[in-house]
């Protein structure tokens, strides 16, 4: 079959979607080629608009429209209170189940031998920063329950405990090898109020 | 949560594809902003080049960058020889099993009384057209083997009895309730070939 190009280009980048793949990237092209103008444009503008928008929060590594982004920048927020995440989808997570009333910070990963990461790849740096910078009254770990995110917890601790800040994590409720933005909503402000000491 | 409106608004139009969900589509907004020149705006481009490049084609009912189509464009091709299909998702589903060397037409659904879709609303009248011009062969329908399937090939052979046109339609192969964009090539391949009068 000779392909038709934009076609194909487009099943291509839809195929990459996780959890997608290329039959189902063949329907949704189809039903969208139904009617383009109101299908496949606002998409593409969505895109573009999302692409030029949205950027890294400077302080806490959040994706937003600004930087600070809108809970660094909130003085109803407790900006005392860092909660830990390894990444933005746990960061949207905890803000889904109105979970935590703090602010956080982004590690942006965490530590793998397999995968190579070292403590210089995450933002612990920048955490000690603020705690620097002073009026950091809590550090709460909020990372997933796998060996990494032990790894990562254990590794944290040490690079906090000079600092005098109490550290405390998510109490055990988060299910063992169970990733936070998978958790429903009562669980992980369970797992929030019930937190412990590290 | 105060939403981030460009992002939430990019989620909710990626939830709407088939077999996506909001979980789904905030996974892959989150992985996308990851990266956006790359991830973004090329997916942006590329539905905003289908959406205007692609077109129905006037004669077979097929999506392409051109009217008419590649197939009806190619005298390689048996254009006497006219296989009908219900939607393009056949027509290509047929094309990559390269199981047809003749040309198509796509009706552009079946009858069905649930859905209030008549005769009137296929696309039967440009095929009975098609015949009149001259030159057809051979029809075979390729509809799918369901209660409105079944239907909308009596209905069509009705119609297209008046005109001498040798009609056929694919063996017993495709299964029944089957939709034939989801078999495998080799069983599309070989019920073509084993077509029979209708
Ligand atoms: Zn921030
Ligand atoms: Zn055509």
């Amino acid at each position: 079959m000779r392909n038709i190009d934009p076609v194909e280009d487009l099943i291509a980048l839809l195929a990459r979607l996780p959890g997608y793949g290329r039959r189902s990237a063949r329907r949704a092209v189809l039903r969208m080629l139904m009617d383009p103008q109101r299908q496949m444009l606002p998409l593409a503008d969505a895109l573009r608009n999302a692409a030029e928008a949205v950027l890294p929060c400077d302080v806490c590594g959040n994706l937003d429209t600004r930087s600070p982004c809108h809970i660094c920048d909130d003085p109803q927020r407790m900006q005392g209170l860092i909660c830990v995440v390894e990444g933005v989808a746990d960061l949207w997570a905890l803000e889904r189940a109105q979970a935590h009333r703090g602010s956080y910070h982004v590690l942006g990963g965490t530590l793998s031998a397999l995968a190579g990461i070292g403590p210089e790849d995450l933002r612990i740096q920048p955490l000690l920063a603020r705690i620097e910078a002073g009026g950091v009254e809590e550090i709460i770990i909020a990372l997933p329950v796998t060996v990494d995110g032990a790894t990562t917890a254990h590794v944290l601790m040490d690079r906090l405990g000079d600092t005098g800040v109490p550290v405390t994590r998510l109490a055990q409720g988060v299910p063992i090898g169970g990733a936070l933005d998978v958790l429903d909503d009562g669980t992980l402000a369970a797992a929030l109020r019930a937190r412990r000491p590290a």
